[in-house]
């Protein structure tokens, strides 16, 4: 299962507005761990065809008796776009589904292991279902909350500072670390700034990272204005409906904003060892009035070296 | 000699105004690592008596042949408090001695090594030099530099606060977190804070942790102004004679200075997984005028967990 999350991964961002699934299909069917993976799916861009189909297509006549690792429920509606992912494969005669998250969406919620279930298919659940479910967090924060699952990048000093107090930030990080940043840029569906940011720089926000030049996403500007061209403004961080998943890019005031307004699912801190010192700090007033209320909202979810900057990865560890 | 090493951090802050060193008396002589440990010293509170003495008294005539291994050159020159340790070892018998570090003392510097060689002792140099100074790093650099080594402490949130705009800061970092903190406090001579933080919090500095109450340091007030008591008035970073090591706890204002005048040799940065948001920033103005003069200042030496809390060590990476 953790090998058929690794490949849901891969449809992040691009599968909306269907969920980045992931499949393996196994052959024999293993009661324990093991047996030979001979096909390989995961959600493509644009959403079809789903995880399943595609490794049933690969499969061939070889999914018969088969297991089939899927990182989510398998769909039981189906949709003007293709058939149900259920009913695949039950007509492709695999033997055993292991499934890890139940899906949200109330047309399937449960129907889709009940319907292999009625075929006679045995089926295994809940498998690695926190892991699968992070996998695919914006796509689940939507179907589950109505809302995209929002990551705040910030790119300090050891003080705390995003630039010197004149506004210069070039640079505070590497190149390691401003590489990795545009790889999170090629995994978001859109970018966010904040209109100090766009009037300072009118940054591109393009992924410079060969072969993925085509992942650039979609670019907003936190304003009450208009949008420039090439722009979408979005007038509050609850007034983003268009898409699943978003990176706030910069600077103090949108960050301030999407975490006064409990918006932020996780956080990017790219840390360089250097001090600045009376610089901008990364975050204005964001209503916090105790600061024990400030502790247990964040769990490290990852940590790690880029170059020598340090990169720490925060997720919201309670709502509200 | 790593073992050396360590028993020589056992000195460190106690030992002035004498080096800390380690040592450690190891029979048969080895050629190659191995041997059995027959005796061990380290130069105790006051700076009397010496690694060697402590360790040459616990072997008695087990030294004979044997190998002393010391983080520093033994001293080649006599003392009103007590004698020489290169004439200690000659009398004991000692056939080799492995030295890490060269004694910058004048007197000494290489007579030790050479007096031990007329007195046909094989001498090993330079094993392990770097990290026996470190370990002596406030001796070091009084010794070398004719200035105390400073340490800048610094507990914040994620975004660089050392406090609420109302100054509120506790707590930020957690117990574990802060009882290193004391520890950090028990291996220093002196802790110093600035006069907002005296005014403030009347800290006491003490060290709060079983067994190490002795250890508590001197408390110095960075202030144009008289000492209140029980405390010593600094006027500047530079104007530091009386002791070899300082931690500076706070403000940012102490803070600042130290590292405007260039006197900041250790960075301990504690960062809570918390954000608190138009915050009291670590450090005002620092002198800096170009972000590219801020790179290349410092070197992780550590990094650890302390509960959810990060500590990160840096330590000076050039001068100037």
């Amino acid at each position: 299962m953790a090998a058929a999350i690794a490949l849901s991964r891969r449809g992040r961002s691009a599968s909306a507005p269907n969920p980045n699934v992931g499949c393996l299909i196994v052959q024999p069917a293993p009661a324990e761990a093991g047996g030979k993976v001979i096909a390989r799916g995961w959600t493509q861009a644009g959403g079809r065809p789903h995880a399943e189909a595609m490794a049933l297509a690969a499969a061939g006549d070889a999914a018969h008796g088969a297991t089939a690792y899927v990182t989510l429920e398998p769909c039981a509606h189906a949709s003007p776009r293709g058939p149900c992912c259920t009913d695949a494969l039950i007509t492709a005669g695999v033997a055993r589904v292991v499934i890890a998250a139940q899906d949200p969406d109330p047309r399937t919620d449960g129907k889709g292991i009940a319907r292999l279930q009625e075929a006679g298919i045995e089926v295994v659940s809940s498998l690695l279902a926190a892991e699968a479910r992070a996998a695919m967090a914006p796509w689940w924060t939507r179907a589950t909350q109505g809302r995209p699952f929002v990551t705040l990048k910030l790119a300090t000093s050891l003080d705390g500072c995003i630039a010197r107090a004149d506004g210069s930030s070039r640079w505070i990080t590497g190149t390691r670390a401003r590489a990795h940043g545009h790889l999170e840029r090629a995994s978001h569906q859109a970018i966010l700034v904040g209109r100090g940011t766009f009037d300072a720089d009118e940054p591109k926000l393009d992924v410079r990272l060969s072969g993925l030049e085509g992942r650039s996403p979609k670019k907003f500007l936190l304003t009450s204005g208009p949008a420039p061209d090439g722009w979408t403004a979005v007038a509050s961080p609850e007034a983003i409906d268009a898409v699943d998943s978003v990176l706030v890019e910069g600077g103090a005031g949108a960050a301030s904003a999407f975490l006064a307004a409990d918006r932020v699912d996780r956080l990017l801190l790219y840390r360089a060892p250097i001090l600045i010192g009376g610089g901008k700090p990364a975050l204005g007033d964001i209503g916090l009035t105790d600061l024990a209320d400030a502790h247990d909202r964040w769990r490290l979810a990852d940590s790690r070296l880029l170059g020598s900057d340090r990169l720490d990865v925060y997720e919201r560890a309670r709502e509200g």
